[in-house]
């Protein structure tokens, strides 16, 4: 279960691009996916790629074996600084350094999913637990196979929720059932999760890389910028009240209109034919 | 499909008062009630009507034929300006103007449902497409008919919701579940809606005017000031905190206890009888 | 149905203290547990105590009888001002004074029951109406028997619902149902309130307060500091932007991580047992 020194970073989370499709896989499987500081380093670095990169027009995250990703591995931590962080640290620690452990690590990974100008989706294989939980929560769109469980495991270790676990939650299911999930760190299932709004959808283990790959392809194919915008004004929707919504409305509006997908988009409707959109 | 301008205005948003009811109904089938310039305008005078009119204690909007409101003509535009908004536009438009446009149009339109000082009922009769899903979503409450369906087709034209659409939609169904619908496209039939929270409920395609009817009715019964207080107050819960919310609670009963429907309806529990509301 | 003088405060509120569970129970049942302005000071002062109180480390709201609580006591007031607050006011009252009570009244008590430092579970026996229903969708976990109903009865007494309930009730289940409910204030169903989100689980009326006891009992048996830093980082995460929910996040870390639970917790984990939480 420890940190596996003798793989490679790049085999520890595996990259590859597709059709458009950039696709990031965890690949500890002998530890369920717990993930070290330095995978969660190199998400984040492969996320900021997707965001800026023309190419790429949706992203993919998912992991090998039964886990999607069961947390932050108790034993890592920053290069020299063994166990600084919470949810990551062994039982000692150095005071003061908790809140900015938190801001740099667990935070800094669910805001490089949220900020993502390009649409992610949660290819959610087996175990979500922890961060691990609260990373397929940040993403657009969550996919999850028949196995799969959600567990907010923190309140079991005597922990606090982190990477904006409060702050995803209840939005998705709200408070209430915020609170029976993170009081008690009981396995919800994926049907389950469905259920209460965790999930877009739950499909057969055998098929989730294939939806997975159909609903990237979708979006790939799709006015990325648009996306990107609609993104943006969906994850910020509920930060603020009506009038911020609707300026920053006008303003995608208007960022939008500049795009040449825009107006392929509108005179493909005019002349009564397919889209074909560019990305731009 | 174009604005028919042999039809006058009132015949394309045909208007009644019925028991205290307004019924706002768009009125150009053949188009699936895609609405121009000229009948929002008319859909947004008649609703400050309605909010003024103390005669006036609940608003019904739906449509004639198979669309509710299949959205914004695209071929529209403002007097004299052909194809200046975003979601109406030809090809070409003016640059700048884009924000300007929304803000005057799409936005005006939502702002006056929401803002409206009378309950307002959503009797979505067919396909509620684009501005016309959201003018539903807007609403106060949503009844549909079966055969209703609801289509964020902003994506699939390229462009951006408009309207408030990433302001309403996930409040009502989460900003995962948001994201879906709108990243896609996809046509949601009324029975997914309701089950998502969209839509409060589902009636036989024959009887969505009767229940239409009934419901307004029984809110045209009702103390009309505590209900748009009540509005109000829901309509801003999602908007700030606690505070606000609990001083805004504050100030509404402080108003509210200056009608003589306040003053009935304690009156007629404490007497053991029916109230009678006058709505004021 | 009046203030029953002749019984005393503490038997109109019993209160017992059993593994670390405070248990506060609504006790007139001949008045559906209307609460007066006493049994509601009482109950506040209790939900203070279990706050500070170290021993006590789960709170338990119910009720005896047919009713959880059945809203305000029409008849009652504070003390010396008979009818000075709507909800509880006769046809008479103060002018300028409304704003005022309801602070001091129903939102206080709402306001106990979410700042109170403790996981709080309504266990809802029966009809729980206007303040009460907002009582019990206060709580952090919502037990409900299958009897029980939830009656947003404001409307119909021509009143704007009080004790925050539009800042609850929309977190819960959006505005358009939250509108559905408060507009026309017919009674909900347990099992209906559980599929609309209000409710956590439905039971069997002979198992209510056993499943309290359960559930009260693994969180007595919790880390109650990162509960209580759980409780307040959910109930705050829809009053403000994600800026402000990862700066409370990372500082309710800081703060959880000087607990002994925390050590606990994670010491236990990485010695691979149980944990034993001591509450501090």
């Amino acid at each position: 279960m420890s940190a596996s020194p003798e793989k490679s970073l790049e085999s520890l989370v595996l990259h590859t691009t597709d059709n458009g499709v950039s696709w990031i896989t965890l690949n500890r499987p002998e530890a369920m996916n717990a993930v070290t500081w330095d995978q969660r380093e190199r998400v984040i670095g492969l996320l900021e790629e997707a965001s800026a990169d023309p190419s790429v027009r949706a992203v993919v995250i998912t992991g090998t074996g039964r886990g999607f990703c069961a947390g932050a591995d108790l034993r890592g931590g920053p290069p020299g600084k063994a166990g600084a962080s919470p949810g990551e640290a062994g039982a000692e620690r150095i005071a003061g350094d908790v809140a900015r452990t938190i801001r740099r690590g667990a935070q800094r990974l669910i805001a490089a999913v949220l900020d993502c100008e390009k649409p992610v989706i949660a290819a959610v294989n087996g175990t979500a637990a922890g961060i691990g939980a609260h990373l397929a929560l940040a993403c657009d769109l969550v996919l999850a196979a028949e196995g799969a469980k959600f567990i907010e495991v923190f309140a079991r270790r005597g922990l606090v929720p982190d990477g904006g676990g409060a702050y995803l939650l209840p939005r998705l299911v709200g408070p209430q059932r915020a609170k029976e999930l993170m009081f008690f760190g009981d396995a919800l299932p994926a049907a389950e999760a469905a259920r209460l709004g965790l999930v877009n959808r739950v499909v057969m283990d055998g098929e989730l890389e294939e939806t997975a790959r159909e609903w990237a392809g979708r979006l790939a194919a799709g006015p990325t910028r648009a996306l990107a915008l609609t993104k943006q004004l969906v994850n910020t929707s509920l930060d603020g009240d009506r009038a911020a919504a609707f300026a920053a409305e006008a303003a995608a509006q208007e960022v939008n209109m500049t795009t040449a997908d825009a107006n392929e988009g509108v005179a493909s409707f005019v002349e009564r034919r397919t889209p074909r959109y560019r990305g731009r």
